[in-house]
Formats: structure tokens, C-alpha cells, sequence
């Protein structure tokens, strides 16, 4: 490429990168907003979460129509092409994050019996801060191409299989014994999962950050969920 | 481009047409067969799904390298461009497609109680049906560039959204009367979502066919689910 091109170039990839940070940024802050909603029963909070992830959606088309721009303009060569075509998995995949938070939001205002009784929701908070965690650190594996952040990341799946696997043996044991409940255990056990998906998702970010730096494939791992469920 | 060139590039997105049409095949009978598994409790037959997955996320890949090679080597121009950006999304989404059939072929295994006696089964292949059908005509519609058919598919997500609604309520009320079954509905729950969200990804497939061919968005619609479960 010609040094102005080079210049260019290089410029649209730092705001490829500018867009993805915010938008992780974003799918972060939903994860915790979502949960926050969840344990103070805050309706207008879970409503502000569901607002906002039409903003993730936003950026996320916004990276497209850069990428399909970048892709046209630039011509980019086999590495930077690759780059970029990754950034656009990425979005899709945090795109998908935020869907997950998005969901949980709008179970909210379908558990509306008294917290206080329903003992599995005190797992939840604990369990989406280390999705949120993952994401977080996902997203600066991807941005600072670092691969050892990368496997942390993957390695810190179990812990939140691990736990979804305890919320979904406590909910159904709570269901058994408060069968009045069952509709908002129901509620909560897909909350659980859709935060266990947040880790695999997290999960797939790291692997893929992995696979640009080292051109290796991380060892496969069953992803935790329905098989694990007893 | 140059003559050889424009033949060559045919010939290319002809292969990837190709793929994606494999891939979709393969997801349909993967939701097939999953629900075949589930209504029968034949564990071969579920095993057999979840081995089958890594085919289609094979051909993903393959798609992915084929759209990079396209790109670098044809320097498509700004509607093929376009095309080959929406070949890789879609079969991004034809992945999530196969992994839904795998989660609920994963669980059949986990629903081990006489199923006579549980009747909320009883919906979910029916329910299967139409998403397994949607997922059919989706990809046709994409093949074909149809419009039309591509709105025939999202009006079709409501069939699948209320089929939803109907088995959680059948299943909260079945598990309040039956608290021994606790865990099994649980299970079926899942399958429910699962099946739900194939049909939500059939609609976004059908949303971008129908971008695609005719420039507009379809209007805004709320994807069935959590908020409609009461």
C-alpha cells in the first residue's frame, strides 16, 4: 500500500478497535446493570438495560459497514484481511452478549415474589460477575493480542459451569419443596444459563484472540451446560 | 474484473453457495433428528447429533477460509462484497442453528422418566416441526433471493413463539403437580427455549435475505420469549 493508504488504513483499524472496546464496554456494563436489576427488583433499571442493548446492535452495524469500507478502500493483504474479518466475529459474538444481559432484563419483572425467600438468586450476582469479568478480560486479550490473558479466560469457564451447575441442582431442589415458586425458578433458571452461555461466548472470544496470536487451536473443551446438569 | 476472473469468482461463491446450502441441510436434520431422539429416548440416535455438530461447524470454517480467499483474490466489488460479507453471517448463524440441535439432543439422555407420563413432550415435536421448517425456507429464500419467502418465514416466528408460551405454561403447571418430574421439565424447558431461538435465528436469516433483496428492513419486531412468558 502507499504510505497515505498505510496512514488510512491504520487509522480505521484503530476505530474497528475504538468501536469493539466501547462496544464490550457496553456488553459489560449490561451483564452488571441486569444483574443490579435483578437482586434490587429495579424495573426501571431492567428497562433502561433493554434500551440500551440497541445500542450494541448499533455499533455493531456500524463495524460492518467499516469493515465492508476498510475491506473495498484498502484492499487489506492476507494477515490484515484476517484482522479484520475477525473483528467482525467478534461483534457478532459480543453483539450476542448482549442479548444475553438483555434477556435477563426482561425476566426482572417476572420474579416478582419476595427475593428474600428465594435463596438461589443470592448465586446469580456472584455467578455474573465472573461472566462479566470473562468479557471484560476477553476483550482486552483481543486488544492487546495477548495470548496468555486469553487462556485465563478459557480456564475461568469451569468456574462459571461450576456454578450454574449448583444454581440449577439448588432451584430444582427449591422448586420440590415450593412448588408455588415454580414459575419464577423457572425464570431464574434460564437467567442462570443465559450467564453460562455470557462464559462460553467470553470462551469463544479468547479462543479466537488465541488462535490470531499463536496460530495453534486451543485444546477442545465441552463446553459446561446441558450434559453437566444431573 | 477480467473475463477468467469474473468466471473464476462465479465459480467461487458457487461453491459457497454450495456450503451454505450443506450446512443448512445438515442443521434442519440435525433439529430432526434431535426431536426423533428426544420423543423415542434413542440415545444413539441423540449421540449421533451431537457427534454430526462438528460437521457443520466444519463447512463454518470452510466458508470463512473461501470468503477470505474470494476476497483477497478477487477484489469483489462493493454489492459482491456485500454478498460474500452476508454469506459469512449467515452461516455464523446456521452454527448457532446446529449448536441449539445439539443442546437439545444433549439432553435427551437427561429426561429419563417414563415419557407416557410426561405430556408436555408431547408439544415439542410439533414445535420442532415448524422451527425445522422455517430454518428450510429460510435458507431457500436466500438461495433464491425471495422476498416474499423471506416474510413468510418471520410471520411464521409467532406460530413458534406461542407453541412456546403454551409449553411453559403446560410445563410450570405440570411440574407443580408433579414435583417428582421437577428436573426433567426442567430439562424440557430448555428444549422449548432452544427450539424458540432456532426459530428466532430462521427470522434473522430471513430478515438479511430480505434486506438484501430489497434494500429495506422489515419492521421492528419483538423477538418472541421471556417477556411473554407469564
Amino acid at each position: 500500500m502507499a504510505e497515505h493508504t498505510i496512514k488510512a488504513f491504520d487509522e480505521e483499524i484503530d476505530r474497528l478497535r475504538g468501536l469493539i472496546a466501547e462496544m464490550g464496554g457496553r456488553a459489560e456494563a449490561a451483564i452488571e446493570s441486569a444483574m443490579i436489576a435483578l437482586q434490587r427488583q429495579d424495573l426501571a433499571l431492567a428497562a433502561q438495560v433493554v434500551a440500551d442493548d440497541k445500542r450494541i446492535d448499533a455499533i455493531e452495524a456500524e463495524v460492518e459497514k467499516l469493515v465492508i469500507q476498510v475491506i473495498a478502500l484498502r484492499a487489506p493483504m492476507a494477515n490484515d484481511l484476517r484482522d479484520v474479518i475477525a473483528a467482525l466475529k467478534i461483534v457478532g459474538v459480543v453483539e450476542r452478549i448482549g442479548d444475553y444481559a438483555k434477556n435477563i432484563a426482561k425476566r426482572v419483572p417476572l420474579i416478582m415474589v419476595n427475593q428474600r425467600t428465594l435463596e438461589p438468586v443470592s448465586l446469580l450476582p456472584s455467578m455474573g460477575q465472573v461472566a462479566s469479568e470473562m468479557v471484560h478480560d476477553a476483550l482486552n486479550a483481543f486488544a492487546a493480542r495477548d495470548p496468555d490473558l486469553a487462556v485465563a479466560v478459557v480456564e475461568r469457564d469451569t468456574v462459571v459451569d461450576d456454578f450454574y451447575n449448583s444454581v440449577f441442582r439448588t432451584l430444582v431442589t427449591y422448586m420440590v419443596e415450593n412448588p408455588k415458586t415454580i414459575s419464577e425458578c423457572a425464570h431464574l433458571l434460564f437467567i442462570a444459563k443465559n450467564i453460562e452461555r455470557i462464559g462460553d461466548h467470553a470462551t469463544n472470544v479468547a479462543e479466537m484472540v488465541y488462535y490470531a496470536a499463536t496460530g495453534q487451536t486451543l485444546p477442545d473443551r465441552d463446553r459446561g451446560g446441558a450434559a453437566a446438569e444431573e
